[in-house]
């Protein structure tokens, strides 16, 4: 078949795919233009729902009301109640889930808090080698301020590398450079089976794929908002404590915030029970309540529903770079099977930095990652498989 | 003098102290109505430039530009960059404050970091006994974190407190119940005399009155933003470190932000030099880029100037309430002696919480703290001598 063929069957079985996807009116919903946006594994694009939000938080809430915003405006329990919001998304019930604070801030609560509840005689943490850096950095400050040790292992490697010394594993539910996802049923499992607590980073799932954080008994988990779930610049995080597990948990930043009178002003700390327990400081309520806004277009769709389409856009667009790239010039890192993927796809490329800057400069925004990955992010939500066949296009246009 | 008559001279003495005020033309940079609105101390009002410059970041930073904002719309480096406008304020030199997360997780930071700056054998942290109380919260997880115990005391007992065990004092420059001005000047030398590492916290004194953070030689800072500094609801704090300490500043959160080539993605952490090394996780960009408008007022203004007018305001509405609320009814906590007052005032009151519902139903908005406190902040940037007045005779009317 000539190559030109294969361009026009490819474009044609795109237009089919949209036609045909019941998730492609959300597009609307998102502040869009000609670029094909595959960077929002990085910074999801902007909800349509946001900007509005954002000014009526301004000029009325703060503005107007001011100080009574803490109250009539829900402001106060914006963490809690948008909380709930993401729990469905990872399959948690509400009640289990804070927004707040960085994502590297959510890690140490939860590891330190990991360590206080696997108890004493153990003094292990184990830690995704292939993490993203921060886990590991801040892994290694708690270990350091609960007598701790940190190892550093694959998440294949963890079953073997488990013992009774191992306090809390943090893991990645799927990995940033490879795009690889992590079986969090079954290592969830055996880190229980060792009697561990584990911790799981969910940046690059939730919003992606389903996780099922109470179905599999995670104990702890952490996540972003500004990626699949398209909350902004550096939108809040989010802390998950399981329901059984709140009362024991034992946060390392105990602020006011999370005082179960926390208008007492009472010298005595004394923990809030339930997700409340996980907070500090005072809610950043512009960041945070333009995530929720952002949340809203989850009302229409299931997790689900955006899982079917994440694989059919990662598989469609493997496809087109198979079809349209010279063989060799760029190889997939991100796993073929689809138990083993998440919702981007890697390719390791020679000169993947230059490669990075003239796709983004011919409208394809995807990011470079070191030292030779080119990584594309697909987010259900506003991709479609006409954007896919495109990028592949000017990708195989650059490299060909 | 009849009481009329009282009323009739104190409403034509504020007139001309309005009058005379050079700040009084910054009024017209804040968002305000008829309300008297004495809770700056608490959320500061809305300044006319943040929401223009937050619909930018919304529409065309996040939304046009997206990941691309990062570098070209300088979201990296923001948080050294309002760190820096923030200094001159708290009079400290450039480089040395950085913005971002809440001030309990700066207070973290900074006392853990004390701690470990004041090096082996020092394993007691003395807390100000009628703090804030989440500092003495998150000090007590640091010193649960690093060996210490914690000692609460008086400020004006810390000179005696101090001992070779002391390993480092964190205080409030301004108390937040009377609004009592601390001795930062005398207490630091007190605190270096003893070979310990001072942290301040700012909260209620950054943005009112000059800290002289360089001149004093201060250790460690920190701050929030939403009070005299108008930065919004929930903005994120601050930490200073000073720059001779900044190569052994220890942070017990060394987020991917904090590392030398954050973008080199390094499993080994290397902090990196100056105030980024104060960072943690991704900042917050909608909060942090509000904040960097509502401190551009400051640019015609210089904390002298605001000092001056504050204590005004303060002495005025002393005047004010001695004048016409009957004797007894009302009791100030707040120091007369300007030496030892910050920008607020507070009335012992034995109905407080109801009384204050009255007075903010009746436009005079201030707040109420346990047990029996009615607090009044003044803002110079938009605060006159009208509205103390007006606040002053309206109290006088509900209590009288």
């Amino acid at each position: 078949m000539s190559e030109l063929t294969e361009r026009s069957e490819l474009s044609i079985k795109a237009a089919e795919l949209d036609a045909a996807d019941e998730l492609a009116k959300l597009r609307s919903q998102f502040v869009l233009d000609d670029v094909v946006y595959l960077d929002g594994n990085s910074l999801g694009a902007l909800p349509a729902a946001v900007p509005g939000r954002v000014e009526d938080v301004v000029r009325r809430q703060w503005g107007e009301l001011r100080i009574r915003s803490w109250d009539e405006s829900g402001w106060w329990t914006a963490p809690e109640r948008i909380g709930d919001r993401i729990a469905p998304l990872v399959g948690a019930a509400a009640g289990q889930i804070v927004v707040g604070d960085s994502t590297s801030v959510n890690v140490f609560k939860a590891v330190v808090g990991a360590v206080r509840l696997a108890g004493e005689g153990r003094d292990e943490i184990l830690v995704d080698a292939t993490t993203f850096p921060t886990d590991g950095y801040i892994a290694q400050s708690a270990a350091r301020m609960t007598g701790c040790t940190v190892r550093a292992v694959t998440p294949r490697d963890v079953p073997s590398a488990l013992g009774p010394r191992t306090a809390a594993v943090l893991l990645n539910h799927v990995d940033y450079r490879t795009g690889r996802l992590h079986d969090l049923p079954s290592l969830t499992s055996a880190i229980h089976e060792a009697g561990a607590v584990a911790v799981w980073d969910l940046c690059h799932s939730a919003g992606a794929l389903p996780v099922g954080l109470d179905e599999h008994g995670v104990d702890l988990a952490v996540g972003c908002t500004y990626k699949y779930l398209n909350g902004g610049p550096g939108s809040p995080a989010y802390l998950y404590v399981r329901r059984d597990l709140q009362d024991r948990f034992d946060s390392p930043l105990p602020g006011w915030n999370s005082h179960v009178d926390p208008f007492g002003m009472r010298s005595e700390y004394e923990p809030a029970g339930g997700a409340p327990r996980g907070r500090v400081g005072t809610p950043d309520i512009l960041s945070m309540l333009a995530l929720e806004a952002a949340l809203e277009v989850w009302e229409e769709v299931s997790i689900e529903t955006v899982r079917t389409k994440s694989l059919a856009l990662t598989d469609f667009f493997l496809d087109c770079v198979a079809a349209y790239v010279p063989e060799g010039r760029v190889e997939s890192v991100t796993p073929s099977a689809h138990a083993d993927r998440g919702s981007q796809v890697a390719l390791r490329c020679d000169d993947a930095r230059e490669v990075m800057r003239r796709l983004i400069a011919q409208g394809v925004v995807g990011d470079f990652r070191e030292p030779d990955i080119l990584r594309f992010g697909f987010t259900p939500l506003y991709v479609g498989f006409g954007d896919v066949e495109r990028a592949a296009r000017v990708l195989a246009g650059l490299v060909g």
